[in-house]
């Protein structure tokens, strides 16, 4: 099932008590690409400045991914994030952003793809998540992400694009503010009701949870002390699920399940280093033998 | 393996968003003992006053729970705890502490309990931990609790106390706290390094890890939505992980994996009500299903 996913495209700035990274390749579409790839070829819609350095866009023509929609916009600066980890690690303080492109009008999804079976739509407006599924003919399996931003400032619209998803991907805090429930079954019950047929829960490094119409899944993340970055933590998660399911082509509970265990792993690669760097270099072979092991590791009498 | 608990008994008043209890049974060594006698018998040690009720004594006779070792003091009055819990339920906010009987001189080991095999060894002044162990002939296995009040004001006395134990169980906090390692396996490897063999850490709603010198396991939290009360969840998982330890007679890494299910089912029963309203009705086969049904949910391909 080809994969398409829509989301922004990114120079970062991180810092972590683990060090600091300076202008590198960021943006959800980006990490969702580099782990979906793993599995499946990736479409990618987003929109840059003329100023995105030319081996970003070497480092993505490297994977699986297919740049055919991806546009440079003349006279836009690409968008950018700032933001630094304090001890604990779970949550970024953002220093400093500048949507520069993200802020004009959104990207066309190109005719080539229109065809697209499987899409992810990244955290952005509502709308927007809308209108760029309006450009797909009969897209089979459709999964999108959103944030505290437009769950507050945008709800009707996000209950609207929800109401037209098959699968929500948001992380505890989103879930629980999206539905006022703090017990994320419950949250994810509610969720259910508002349209999709499955919801997967991040919780950062407490793992994840799926709750669908046949059945309830959770996974613990993945134990590591290795954790130098959680930057694109989140859409790593979702590119693994999504790519491991195209690749199935199946989104049956026992596929959900799966693809739980295959988004856990591929966010536990991510978080080694800083930026792509782990993940520039991994191998499905690295994957496959992680993720046997976490399943092994689950395998209880 | 004969398995005694040393710990507090208590009166609680616990209110949450779900109701209220007022003067219930409760304390460490209770939860703990309704947890491990669906495996194994339990041998009680604690002291309470003389205003005991006779109803809690007879709920605890009820079970397969020695109670030899439960002093009770003349003139003293018993340990009592007031909390409430608010929507979140992961915390609970003391209202009130009356130690009472607990502020006097510690119980004595009975002679007849002297041969005990296992013990647990719950959260109480680390000294009195090491001097309630001093009455044992030869305990084959040593597990202890303990708190951030004697991380704090006790330590040197804690790391004698985790010198001499062959596990610990304690909470995530408490194991930062105790480190000053906010990633749970570098914490867990570090008390690995202070003496004992393994360690397993309770997370609330995340489950559990399991630090041990011949691998780690985690488990996610069993996933419910029916969260009443989480007095005692700590207490009843460390009951379940050693009742169960107790009944195969084993503590390799394979039993140790074994027990971090049988904690976290336990304490997924006796959240469901106030006090220990689930648990005291609470069967065997009821556990061993929801054991069969966690252990399923984390079988993945």
């Amino acid at each position: 099932m080809s994969l398409l996913v829509t989301g922004s495209i990114a120079i970062d700035t991180v810092a972590s008590p683990y060090g600091r990274a300076e202008d590198v390749l960021g943006g959800s579409a980006v990490y969702f690409s580099f782990a979906a790839s793993q599995y499946v070829p990736v479409r990618l819609v987003g929109v840059v400045g003329d100023d995105f350095p030319k081996e970003f866009r070497d480092v993505l023509t490297s994977k699986d991914i297919d740049l055919r929609g991806l546009e440079v916009r003349k006279g836009s600066k690409t968008f950018r994030w700032s933001g630094r980890y304090a001890e604990a690690m779970n949550e970024a303080e953002t220093v400093e952003v500048d949507l520069n492109v993200l802020a004009e009008r959104g990207p066309k999804v190109p005719e080539v793809f229109a065809d697209s079976q499987t899409v992810f739509l990244a955290n952005t407006h509502p709308t927007l998540q809308r209108d760029l599924l309006s450009q797909l003919h009969s897209p089979k399996l459709i999964v999108c992400d959103t944030m505290n931003l437009w769950i507050t400032t945008e709800r009707d619209s996000l209950l609207e694009t929800l109401r037209v998803v098959h699968g929500v991907i948001v992380n505890d805090g989103e879930a629980r503010q999206l539905t006022g429930k703090t017990n994320l079954m419950e949250a994810g019950e509610i969720i259910l009701s508002l349209g999709p047929r499955f919801v997967m829960i991040k919780k950062g490094e407490h793992g994840g949870l799926l709750v669908s119409s046949d059945g309830v899944a959770a996974v613990p993340g993945y134990p590591t002390t290795r954790v130098k970055d959680p930057t694109g933590a989140g859409d790593t998660f979702a590119g693994g699920i999504l790519g491991y399911l195209s690749s199935c082509g199946r989104t049956d509970f026992n596929a959900l399940r799966g693809a739980l265990v295959r988004g856990t792993v591929a966010a536990s690669f991510v978080i080694e280093d800083f930026s792509l760097r782990r993940v520039e270099k991994l191998t499905r072979a690295e994957i496959d033998q992680r993720v046997d092991q976490f399943v092994r590791m689950l395998r209880f009498e």
